[in-house]
């Protein structure tokens, strides 16, 4: 499509020269998100208000040129990469948190507060807020509604969209709409808010987060449980989660990942050791001692080989960091991964991790699995060199058993990265045609013009 | 419009005639919610499956037929009154709980079952399903889905939202879709699932439910604590709200409610007595124990007369029923009442008891006050006698102004009953025209011949 000079010259007026760029280096670092996929767009933008935000798209509109938001570009799908071209909208210059309000427990933040700052800021108010994505400290809050972004709290606090009470956000035509309530409850007409939550940037720009706290538990407890077998290990979370203790985090990491991560452990690995589950209690002080010595035992009755509660904030950080940097870290493996975080019925992880285990053999590739358990969200990457064509192929191949053995087994072929362009020619193996076709007339209500990240989810 | 002998017949050959009437007598049943309403449909449908649901509107579609889903009428704003006529089609026969997936925690329903046989059936379980309106023994899960129902115990567990995994539901074509999934998390494209949870049986028949459960806590304790003040009252909700205790309900009732209510209650209410607060607490046995102590305390030093903790479970229910009883025992004070289930901000329930007490002397009505004050959903009931033309007139000015105040205190004026008939009106106030005009568009993917029940929420 392409961007003339007068056009260029409209959208510098609306945010100003310093805040628009077309320089091919500048394209370059927004052409990309974590997948790797490179589509350079036309122009980059980084609107400072929501009223910024509404000219470009009332102008766009106009213009019928492409809008593509983006937060931070830490997106497994990408969701916010221009695959059409046109303008990125980046939001990271909207970056207030407005206010904390402690009597309701409620906070509003513009979508380019960086989710680790929401943490940052609800903790010294005695509050919490628990969405927290792997990649929290770089991401925004903006692509977490986006993707309705999990993490390994979910599996006791559930995910974003939980915490949305309600948004501003504005149309592909330019209008601003305001959604939901900032009170605890509220129905009034349909649900916009979480329509809009988990819509990948194609349906609004969103502009502000009335975003729901909770009372900051007084303790947490984190520990690791080793196993000499990935089936144990698997078992084992699907009994502890029909505990009437529910752990804030239960996640899982194959042998493969503790190889990588090892030298960033406080501490040495078993010999043998074949999987571990990193464990998380919160509550008060004597709940929290009193479920961790009831876990631990639970864990070594369903055959962990030794459990090790973390002695202090600074011993739990150092497994958390370790279980942090797994994602990038996977690249010692192979230059390329699919990475696909599907998820599961909590009692058939035990036959997903079999199956990831079969792939591995019969497409003769790195399958390294690591994730969110507790919630049966197991992030399975499938490691490649993307040089090496047959490998390529097979990677490829993999994928597609992957999501039909997910399929079979109950499961979705997505629990929190979204559909984004990786996934949308596996879409319809979840979704029928009916669900599609309400999908993009829906799509169509909120943007007829098809302006706004178009190329994503269903095409 | 009217309902032709032939199409009826039709209409008699989907679900036997025996499930099938327009008899009189029948239709003036079908004919009312809650809201005591009355509109007469041409004929009402009692499906027996998703199959006879699917035929029943692909035939509708094809005659262009109204259809207006139904629960068991219990709804409070008139979703299930065929205000334009038409057929009504009565989930109740579709009553079926498939399986309690223990592993898993999920439940499988069909919509026309009874919301305390899910509370029964998961409670042998030693499972746990929270939502519990406080129709639970009448309402249907479909009309809680259609309404997004809460309840008392959604201050610490949320509403239906929250529980509601997947649904299977026919669409006005007569189409079946399956949106969602049955694992804990999925984000596969637009948020369908969500959508049509609080739609209000405008944009599909939900003909399945996948809900999720959880673990059930060992203990409840519930307690009476009494004030002699409104304001006081109010006062320690916001307060209590803020602790690190979150209490799964915190019920007030005001003192008209109370005279109601007294002599079904186990114990004599203090002299001097303004409000009420039933606090309950769940969760370990030691927990509920030493929390309690700590929620008894904060209530005392936040000036309350008294508090009383249930000393067992019959107790408790007493306490219970008396609540439960409230909403139909008000016609002692009128023969009419407009309920309306306002919400507002927690630390604003002062404030608006306040604008109740002022609406109370400014029109000369009485105005009772109970409901879920730990959310900030206030149950205000405007008593008046509609046979007393000038006071059916002060009762809607009435109305009016408490919407105002709501939204100026920043609330909804709906939390759970939803728009119905009784608030288009109001609506607007609340939503701008352009959010309106997105569900309207939203409303015309679902069913463009406007036949599934036309005249809801935005008419
Ligand atoms: C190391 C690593 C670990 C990760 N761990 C997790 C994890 O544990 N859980 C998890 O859920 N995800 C995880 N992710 C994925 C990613 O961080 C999340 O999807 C995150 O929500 C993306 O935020 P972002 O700001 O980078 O958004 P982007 O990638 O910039 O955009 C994501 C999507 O949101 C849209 N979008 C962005 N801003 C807006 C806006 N203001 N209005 C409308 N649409 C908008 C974009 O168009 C795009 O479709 C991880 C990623 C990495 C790299
Ligand atoms: C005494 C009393 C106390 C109450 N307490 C509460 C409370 O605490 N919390 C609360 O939230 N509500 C409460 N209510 C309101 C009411 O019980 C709820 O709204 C309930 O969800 C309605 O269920 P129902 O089966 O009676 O639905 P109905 O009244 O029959 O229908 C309600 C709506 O749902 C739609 N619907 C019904 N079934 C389906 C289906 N299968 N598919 C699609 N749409 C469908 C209808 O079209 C209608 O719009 C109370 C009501 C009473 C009378």
């Amino acid at each position: 499509m392409g961007l003339s000079g007068t056009l260029y010259r409209q959208l510098q007026k609306i945010s100003g020269k310093q805040n628009c760029t077309r320089e091919k280096e500048d394209l370059l670092c927004y052409a990309y998100d974590s997948t790797g996929t490179c589509f350079l767009p036309d122009a980059v933008i980084f609107p400072g208000s929501e009223k910024e935000v509404s000219r470009i798209l009332k102008f766009a509109s106009k213009e019928r040129l492409i809008v593509v938001p983006r937060g931070t570009g830490s997106g497994m799908t990408g969701g916010a990469v221009p695959v059409k071209g046109g303008l990125v909208l980046v939001t990271t210059r909207m970056n207030k948190i407005f206010d904390v309000d402690e009597n309701n427990l409620i906070v509003r933040v513009q979508p380019g507060v960086i989710v680790a700052d929401i943490h940052k800021i609800a903790e010294q108010k005695g509050l919490f807020y628990p969405p927290d994505p792997s990649s929290s400290s770089v991401c925004t809050i903006g692509g977490n509604i986006g993707e309705c972004a999990g993490g390994p709290k979910a599996v006791k606090y559930g995910v974003t969209r939980d915490y949305v009470l309600g948004l501003r956000a504005v149309l592909p035509s330019g209008e601003v709409i305001q959604t939901g309530v900032s009170t605890a409850k509220g129905v009034a007409g349909y649900d916009l808010t979480r329509l809009i939550v988990g819509s990948e940037g194609t349906l609004a720009v969103v502009t502000e987060i009335t975003l729901k706290l909770l009372p900051k538990p007084d303790a947490v407890k984190t520990m690791a449980v080793f196993f000499d077998s990935m089936q144990m290990a698997a078992k084992t979370v699907s009994n502890i989660m029909r505990e009437a203790v529910v752990p804030r985090c239960v996640e899982y990491l194959d042998e493969a990942c503790l190889h990588l991560v090892q030298e960033s452990l406080s501490f040495e690995l078993p010999r043998g050791i074949k999987a571990l589950l990193i464990i998380e209690l919160d509550g008060d002080m004597a709940d929290v001692e009193k479920d961790a010595k009831k876990i631990k035992e639970l864990c070594l009755s369903y055959g962990a080989m030794e459990v090790m509660v973390a002695k202090d904030q600074t011993e739990a950080q150092k497994l958390w960091d370790a279980r942090k940097a797994l994602s990038p870290v996977l690249y010692k493996i192979a230059t390329n991964k699919i990475n696909e975080d599907i998820v599961v019925p909590i009692d058939k992880i035990p036959e997903m991790v079999q199956v990831t285990q079969d792939l591995q053999k019969k497409f003769g590739l790195k399958v390294v699995s690591f994730g969110h358990a507790g919630d049966g969200n197991i992030h399975c990457n499938i490691m490649y060199h993307k040089a090496d064509k047959d490998e390529s192929k097979r990677a490829q191949k993999a994928v597609d058993e992957l999501f039909e053995a997910t399929l079979n087994l109950g499961g979705t072929i997505t629990g929190e990265h979204g559909v984004g362009i990786t996934k949308i020619k596996y879409l319809p193996m979840e979704i029928g045609t009916t669900q599609i076709e309400l999908m993009k007339g829906i799509k169509k209500v909120f943007d007829p013009q098809n302006i706004l990240n178009p190329g994503k989810i269903f095409c």
